[in-house]
């Protein structure tokens, strides 16, 4: 039901995909952009542009999952995104976000999976030691 | 304060490191491992262990950010954490939490980074959309 283009510093978008793959195989409709030294916002509306355009996406739902706000793989794609309602953007993508996206992509609207992002994605993020601590307390109650 | 081990499926962790130099400089007291297909939780260890004991690491803390909670990287890196309380792990690994990570492991005790970490991480994961709409409302209040 949507597209996803990824995009971030370096060479995290393809790793994020790689990852992607090894753990719930091949994705379809997923594009990775890179964002190199010298290269700025106006570069990156170019190779979004080239995506959007030469897989024919300019009419469909388009959902951006960026490495961080603030960003110029972001700051790029929110200057697409104020000018088509079909374009949305996450930020901040981990690997268990991005899995969520990929594997809701062909069966969700983009607005339900962005609302569901947000929903868990506080819950991608705990620590070892809360959950061993959470374990301690559960065994303590059974005694 | 603290070292950083990064570890993801594929590439993930050596990209991560890559991005956070474009973006703040290069990270000491950081490494990355790689989790390739045909390896399990036992090569991981090893490989933890390889850092660990040749950095000189063994009694010191360690941050483990990983990439998803319950993938082999994360598993491996919990059973050096049962064993050693100076080790904690952080699941779901952004660009954001691994800058911030970065920032403060000099100054800052591992456990007051943890506990800062899983405080920011849902502010960290942002869509376009609800931005824009706080934007406008902005906007209208002031009118």
């Amino acid at each position: 039901m949507f597209s996803i283009i990824i995009a971030a510093h370096g060479n995290l978008a393809a790793s994020l995909m790689e990852s992607g793959e090894m753990i719930s195989g091949e994705a379809k409709n997923v594009y990775g952009v890179e964002f190199r030294p010298g290269e700025n916002t106006d570069t990156l509306i170019e190779k979004y542009n080239i995506i959007i355009n030469g897989e024919g996406l300019a009419d469909s739902k388009i959902l951006f999952l960026v490495d961080l706000f603030g960003g110029s793989p972001y700051n790029a794609a929110s200057m697409l995104a104020m000018k088509n309602d079909n374009i949305d953007i996450i930020t901040g993508v981990n690997l268990p976000i991005y899995l969520e996206t990929k594997m809701d992509q062909n069966s969700k609207e983009l607005e339900e999976v962005v609302s569901y992002i947000k929903e868990i994605a506080p819950s991608t993020v705990v620590s070892f030691k809360d959950l061993a601590a959470n374990v301690e307390e559960d065994d303590f109650d059974e005694d």
